[in-house]
């Protein structure tokens, strides 16, 4: 994870040096890190199957982190969440400016397909990079979660619903960081396997961010918490009990999913997740 | 472009039915229309030298308009322009709510590149389409221009410095859309030809629109106007006469460049370039 917050330091996006903000803007939210779970997930995809493929693997890892950021930025936005604080630093609108914000988190995500059409691999991987990227990220990802997200902040959704939501906010973006290490691994047959083992994960990592959100102080979380009483979280839907308790079935499950993988696999997600699947308790 | 619209109408993101704004405002955004200037210019260069691939080229087409479209619904966010009109309809963060109005931005962004990564073409082309859109809709391109543009709204710049806006702001994705079709049609040696005359197109067209600013109604133009004058448009800097002539010279030199195209692309590109070359007189 060195090398690869090295090789991020070497890539960052430049624009002309009449712009000051923009530029450091751009720089500060790579800068501002963050935990780099999804390109830690890919990586490790990679690690397992093809070492030597590791260094091009890192424009995909660098993509996948381009378009989280984008989403924490626009999140973030006084229409959105409006917060103050992320990854332990001012958030960007208020560090900057409101527009600020909006076209950097929009640059992001447009440089993040930049990056994979320009990854070391064959035409026909990097097409793939891009679909599992767009497909998931978008308005039938990523984008679809929050948009649930805040369009139902006041009204109550069943279980069911909340699960499409996050799986959709969450998981998908999680997924794909392992389907993209799958795709420039070569392993095709692990492409499937492991998306859906992604998407549990991320189905995870969110209930746990709801625990998590009501369990924790700010300055634990290095963000602003208890932002999501009002909306459907697991936490609000299930009470705290019973939220745990789903995540417990869950992180065993992962925990024996995990089992039946590659022993090589095993050897370089497992040191991953192993610090998040019991984060909750 | 009649069929164009059917393919659009056809191809219409779709979201899951417990989310009805957000389906809704993403068929609204296209449904509203527009000029279709940039995919018209696509589909001209194909239908010049490769009509067959036409079809196939709806795909590349609908791509940059979903980029096009995207940009309108976060530059009209109250943020930014905070405009009430566009295209002849309420803009989307008026006629829903500035959260549904950043998110389908989002979406549109990213859809435009899952678009790419499924159209029927090879995986080399879709990677340079790709390329293409993302490197001149991002961050050293529309999304630059934008950022300059916002930034220096009450500062003076250069006449250099404002074109950059302009080449960023409006040139480079007419530009895109002019070398998307000559990567479909495969004419390796006219992208950057064809590249180049899109910058000028582009910078024309914003002059244009600088000036039909302050010289038409609201009702003429279907949006909002007047709202640039305190910004580093031509019209400001120039003054209006200047600007006239500044447009006069461009036209002039377009008119000619395009006499030196094969015959067939003169053919198909005049039709749509002749109502546009002398719209601000």
């Amino acid at each position: 994870m060195q090398q690869f917050e090295a090789f991020i330091a070497a890539h960052k996006p430049v624009a002309p040096s009449f712009h000051p903000h923009y530029e450091a803007a751009l720089y500060t939210m790579l800068e501002a890190g963050g935990k780099r779970f999804r390109p830690a997930l890919l990586l490790a995809v990679v690690e397992a199957y093809n070492p030597l493929l590791l260094e091009g693997a890192y424009h995909a890892a660098y993509a996948i982190e381009l378009l989280h950021t984008y989403s924490l930025v626009h999140d973030d936005l006084p229409a959105m969440d409006d917060a103050d604080l992320r990854r332990g630093h001012q958030t960007l609108h208020k560090r900057f400016d409101e527009v600020t914000a909006v076209l950097v988190g929009d640059a992001l995500n447009t440089y993040a397909f930049e990056v994979l059409s320009n990854a070391p691999f064959s035409d026909a991987t990097r097409v793939k990079l891009v679909r599992s990227l767009a497909s998931n990220g978008g308005l039938n990802g990523m984008v679809l979660g929050q948009a649930i997200d805040c369009q139902f902040e006041n009204q109550p959704l069943t279980l069911e619903q909340v699960k499409t939501l996050h799986i959709n906010k969450t998981g998908k973006l999680i997924a794909s960081a392992l389907e993209m290490g799958a795709i420039i691994s070569g392993q095709k047959e692990l492409e499937r396997t492991i998306y859906d083992f992604g998407i549990k994960v991320g189905l995870l990592f969110q209930i746990q961010d709801d625990i998590l959100d009501v369990t924790q102080s700010d300055e634990e979380a290095g963000k602003t918490t208890n932002n999501d009483e009002a909306k459907n979280s697991f936490v609000t839907l299930l009470g705290l009990e019973k939220a745990v308790s789903e995540a417990d079935t869950l992180a065993s499950e992962i925990e024996e999913q995990l089992l039946s993988f590659d022993d090589n696999l095993q050897g370089t997600l497992s040191p991953i997740l192993n610090s998040y699947i019991n984060r909750h308790r």
